[in-house]
């Protein structure tokens, strides 16, 4: 089972690492960092780097394709060479997956029109816009595509997949070694939960209705 | 305020991301990766490589210090140039902290004598063997040394960190976008709350009593 995850210029770290740190651990699983072009990619904040070994012509065929999110900005939304690239593996995936504003990419291919998906809540609309029925939940199945909410919601996702693909023991294994039993000290993990007021400035920061 | 986040080779990679994806978000704040031999990582899996942009002598007075894990063998818990770093940079940080088995390091820097902490389940013991006084808590402060349970707990660190250090209103800022509202498939995110014969298959397969 290959697993690939898509980089480019400033992608967020954890809508990577998230999918990442559950789905490498699947016994006999390979996993492995694709970009257009192979090397260190800086993510969103600029102080991170990550490498990619493989590029998209080494990475054909693979199982599960995970496509991490980043601020809009930095989305390859109309850079044909990725969009095609995404679509080419997506014929024979398993599962076409996706964390926060990654849908969109899925979405600026093609993938998602008349789909029910996910995104980060300050892109909901954006991904309506590619004509995918946009739902609030946190993880979102239709048929083979997989979507995930906002950054954090891949290691919510990669656990799901764990267990589809190897078993509930073993997505129960992975949960265990990370010991992945959360207790976040404040509760504003969502537009719903946050204080109304937060929630308010970040849609103004961001421009988005 | 500096964030340093200690590499070497074999690291978990949520490890340093938790922290890292929440900690980065405070206003102001700068965050490097620092390692003894500057340049590419490989992680525990081999299959990921994270670039430490600073060397030991780059970085000698930061805020914030965080050490994360990996699989024991990895750990540099008698590599005398990694502990004599974490030793004099501790004399002046604001906060000492670790996810998983970093603690180990810390203990083994000689930081953790008589203090509570905590690390990954698997390694209770032999954190107790430097002294620490271990506990089940997910995240333990004594002191201005924070110490964090295994691999995703460090998000609920960084979380509780930036509350710290820059107010409630900020930490939820964070929480609020990497939409950290989580919704685990499964409930086996600690050895009491996971099915008991995979925590002893675990304990045994780790050698652990």
């Amino acid at each position: 089972m290959q697993i690939a995850i898509l980089l480019y210029p400033g992608f967020t770290t954890l809508d990577a690492v998230g999918p990442y740190e559950t789905l490498s651990r699947i016994p006999g699983a390979e996993t492995v960092f694709v970009a257009e072009r192979p090397g260190p990619h800086s993510n969103e904040l600029g102080s991170l780097t990550l490498v990619a070994e493989a590029s998209f012509d080494d990475v054909t065929r693979p199982d599960v394709l995970v496509v991490p999110g980043g601020p809009t900005g930095n989305l390859p939304l109309a850079h044909e060479p990725v969009l095609e690239w995404v679509r080419a593996v997506d014929r024979t995936t398993t599962w076409t997956t996706s964390v926060c504003t990654g849908s969109l990419i899925l979405g600026a291919a093609g993938l998602l029109k008349g789909r029910r998906a996910t995104t980060h809540w300050l892109a909901m609309n954006h991904l309506a816009s590619y004509g995918a029925e946009v739902t609030g939940e946190r993880v979102v199945t239709d048929g083979k595509y997989v979507t995930a909410a906002g950054v954090s919601s891949g290691i919510d996702m990669g656990l799901t997949l764990v267990g589809r693909a190897a078993g509930d023991r073993a997505a129960q294994s992975v949960q265990l070694l990370i010991e992945y039993d959360p207790q976040p000290p404040y509760d504003a993990g969502s537009p719903e939960k946050a204080p109304a007021d937060l929630v308010a400035e970040w849609r103004e920061r961001r421009g988005v209705a």
